[in-house]
């Protein structure tokens, strides 16, 4: 079964999320609490999307799933935080808005960072949802986010730049593998992890998916526009980055992007009609102008 | 029962902790692993004790109260690796070693804090631990570290540095109870808490002794000996910042310290001469010269 369409279960899922986390952060004290609303809001959410719709499939409760959707989000939202940091990336523009840094100042924005990374642990293990449920979700959580996962991407990110060689493919896919594909595996392995299901398939998925999504990226930085995309673009190129783009050029990177979009919608097969949002969401993913 | 002296018992957590942390950090990757194995090297371990005494008060295997003890001490790294960057308190010595950022960078300071964040839930949520433990040992770590505890205290404590009026007493201990209470809290009650009894003397016994920690820390900023405390003192005042010492002045800081250690002692009577260790650790600290 296959109840909405793709676009209107990411906007649902946005909305949910949305209002989620605006109740959980609506209180927080402080310009650090600001500074956490700013940047929790906004984005596509595709994060969200891809636990609730996998939860979705395996049969979980959308309520329950609510929590791992905003666990994720906080962890995307802080990881965004840090990476703008003039000692990181050193972006004053996100999402359409300026960033924590610019808008507030660093401190403000590592110690907002900090807490939303905390935040998105209060989330995974709410007591809303079972005990081994609540663990399971914040070990895997933790992995997915540390020094062997998102971390370890963004410091191969940082050091890439100042390599004297430029990066080879394997290397920017193992870079990518970190610093999108394992935040994108937890969310769409968080379905059948809380129904107690075999992840498997979901994994296969979600490891194409990041790839052809971030080679989208590496396309959009070349082609796309600014005011769409709310973000700085062309930097990869100024910057002297390896890319997915300056490796393969243009056309054979979209072609990667769109083999490996198929590749994630294949890894679905096992269930049938009823992934079909999460199909779309790939293919939307290597189409996105944004 | 009492095993062992609070000296013993203090080097002896220092020891299991610092051994369980070598071991999980060995492998880690890059210079963010080499920059994590510095920031979690070193330092008291009183925050591990804590977690193993009360643990032990409770009858909790020592094995499963390893894994909380190097949960608060990851958390304990990731936040001093943070307060030291330049766009926070900017210090360049702790535990007698160059802090992060000078050793390495401060792309590398921010991935090595946000890295041992992640690695505090790994640790709170370990599977060798029971799934109900886990579950709650990393829940009320989030709620300990985020933007109502450890952080806000940071916050307030940042935000001190460049108001136009000193703090009042009430101010600098709220401040306190976030930047060291809530860790010291989460540390005395994990022993309760993964026993499911009651937290409460041990929340009172750990609320006193972290006061009278900082002030201790206020005292040893006036007149301790920097290559002994293996830290940059004197510089609140240089800073011009409120501090227990400038608003009581010194005498009257040391018999609120006291009194304090005196508060921590007399909460833990319900546990008899067993507590021995915590009420030495309260004496401790109020005595200490580093």
């Amino acid at each position: 079964m296959r109840p909405v369409s793709f676009d209107a279960a990411l906007a649902a899922a946005a909305e949910a999320v949305g209002r989620g986390l605006d109740s959980l952060l609506a209180d927080m004290p402080g310009e650090v609490g600001a500074a956490m609303r700013h940047a929790a809001g906004g984005g596509k959410r595709l994060r969200a999307f891809l636990v609730l719709e996998s939860a979705r499939l395996h049969g979980v409760d959308p309520a329950q799933a609510l929590w791992p959707a905003m666990a994720i989000e906080a962890m995307h939202a802080y990881s965004l935080v840090h990476d703008d940091l003039p000692a990181m990336d050193d972006d004053d523009l996100r999402r359409g808005l300026p960033t924590v840094h610019v808008k507030w100042d660093e401190a403000t924005a590592i110690l907002a960072g900090d807490a939303l990374q905390s935040l998105a642990f209060e989330c995974a293990a709410h007591p809303e949802l079972a005990p081994a449920t609540r663990a399971d979700l914040a070990l895997t959580l933790a992995q997915a986010a540390g020094a062997r996962g998102m971390v370890l991407g963004q410091a191969m990110d940082i050091a890439a730049e100042t390599a004297e060689t430029p990066l080879t493919i394997d290397q920017i896919t193992a870079l990518q593998a970190g610093k999108t594909g394992a935040l994108f595996e937890w969310s769409a392995m968080a379905g059948p992890r809380m129904a107690g299901a075999d992840p498997d398939p979901l994994r296969r998925y979600a490891q194409a998916f990041g790839l052809a999504f971030q080679i989208a990226d590496d396309i959009l930085d070349v082609e796309g526009d600014e005011a769409r995309a709310g973000k700085r673009l062309k930097k990869d190129g100024a910057a002297g980055k390896a890319t997915f783009v300056s490796l393969l050029g243009l056309e054979p990177a979209r072609a990667r992007a769109a083999e490996l979009a198929e590749a994630a919608c294949d890894a679905l097969s096992p269930y049938g009609a009823g992934a079909g949002n999460l199909q779309d969401a790939a293919r939307f993913a290597i189409s996105r102008r944004s």
